[in-house]
């Protein structure tokens, strides 16, 4: 690093408010009432950075050995933030981690807005809608997809997981930061895609209708339903095409994250080459 | 149940040699030394009996809530094999298990040969060759989108992962034991793909052109790398295209399982509709 730490001035134990307070950020309760969460990993915190996240203060250890991986993103904390920083002994470190091998590097910030109301995007595109999913890592999937794909936004409706769980933020490499997303009751969402005159596509098991004989070069909301109940009555009712992916094998159904890869992917390949679409 | 259990004959605790045999399963150590394994759940229970995976006993407990999932199951077992059944109290299952709400059902079974000798395939169809595969999660995932598109069989090079894991079991909701699979070096993997004439598309971030330029739509292989290391240098050499596929956003790369999803669904495509592939 350009200074040097003092060892005295590196927290070495849990007893500093601030490290309490990122401790206890590791509970959804404490998340919600405090609309503040936690970012740990340097790709992570490069999303949120690019995204503009609002960055309240950072906490690092450069004695874990993988700290290096960090050096870069904690210098480009420090030029273009004046958040608090504070350097904590590994041991101090390791107890905060939510990683089996921390990067030695964690933020806390101010979660963004995720209501509708401020969901401001170019309608143009293809979205994302995710009914009732449960799985952190399904979502945060879904949001690297989206990210890979050129996708326009994702609204989550009906949503029983955390946007702001670590397991989220991971498994999106950050992207959950990057994409513009909202969250919403399931009729608020389906009112807001009318308004914005998007075709609605859902995929259930029970369509007859290829995946592949749906027009996804347009603009479009693709309706992905929860991964235990599937695409509920309401979706089914306002959707404008419902199809259906391929189950060859033995199993009866796709997880809702590989269900949404194969539309965003699908969608990808018809915008690529609207000659090839149908 | 048809023969209601009498309370004495439910096994109370875990003294008895089954159950920790069973227990023992849960270390990878001891399934590579015993070449047994567990498996729980109904619906990869009833992969594994679809697959004629050679169970050796079956443990239950009636009386645990989610039972009633497993009923039909537990009398398919009964009906087709004549392996041992331990009845077990709730508190000993609930210990035995690795899920945190049990199905009640829980099998030993021999681990299937997954020998490249023993790899009994047509080999007119696609296949999906996994190196260095780390994640359970990500593997068992890969398994359940090569059965949706009806890939012809996986191969894993090199693997650090255990096939018999339960989570590669979980994710891949039992199709690890029909889809047909093998593990061998990738030297050896490079060298059966070579004898059976399969075209080698591997996936590589660095590659220049579209994997929708790609054929998949003829006998073909597609090679995935590792999480952590991307596609080897023996595997660059040895394909005949290496191909991207889209980072449009912020992230730089997909994670495996999303890379694999992506190629499956893409060879299904050209192979429903070959006046649209290339």
């Amino acid at each position: 690093m350009d200074e040097p730490i003092n060892a005295a001035a590196r927290l070495k134990n849990m007893r500093n408010p601030v490290l309490q307070q990122a401790r206890s950020l590791k509970k959804r309760r404490v998340r919600d009432e405090t609309h503040l969460f936690r970012i740990e990993g340097h790709r992570e915190i490069d999303r949120a950075l690019e995204a503009g996240v609002d960055i309240r203060c950072v906490i690092y250890c450069d004695t874990l050995p993988r700290f290096t991986r960090s050096e870069e993103t904690l210098k480009r904390l420090k030029a273009q933030l004046d958040a608090s920083t504070y350097a904590t002994s590994s041991s101090v470190f390791s107890n905060l981690s939510q990683w089996q091998n921390p990067d030695g590097l964690l933020v806390i910030a101010e979660q963004p807005s995720i209501a509708l109301t401020d969901f401001k995007v170019d309608t143009n595109g293809v979205f994302l809608v995710i009914d009732g999913v449960e799985k952190p890592g399904n979502l945060g999937s879904m949001f690297r997809t989206a990210d890979a794909t050129g996708c326009s936004g994702i609204l989550i409706s009906d949503p029983v997981v955390d946007l702001f769980n670590p397991n989220v933020i991971r498994a999106s490499l950050g992207t959950v930061f990057t994409m513009p997303s909202a969250l919403a009751s399931s009729a608020r969402v389906a009112e807001w895609l009318g308004k914005k005159d998007l075709r609605i596509v859902s995929c259930s098991p029970h369509a007859t209708q290829s995946y592949l004989d749906a027009s996804l070069d347009a603009k479009c909301a693709i309706v992905i339903g929860s991964e235990k109940d599937g695409l509920n009555e309401s979706w089914i009712e306002q959707s404008d095409t419902i199809v259906r992916l391929p189950n060859a094998g033995y199993a009866d159904s796709l997880n809702a994250a590989m269900a949404a890869n194969a539309m965003l992917f699908e969608a990808y390949r018809q915008r690529q080459d609207p000659a090839q679409s149908k």
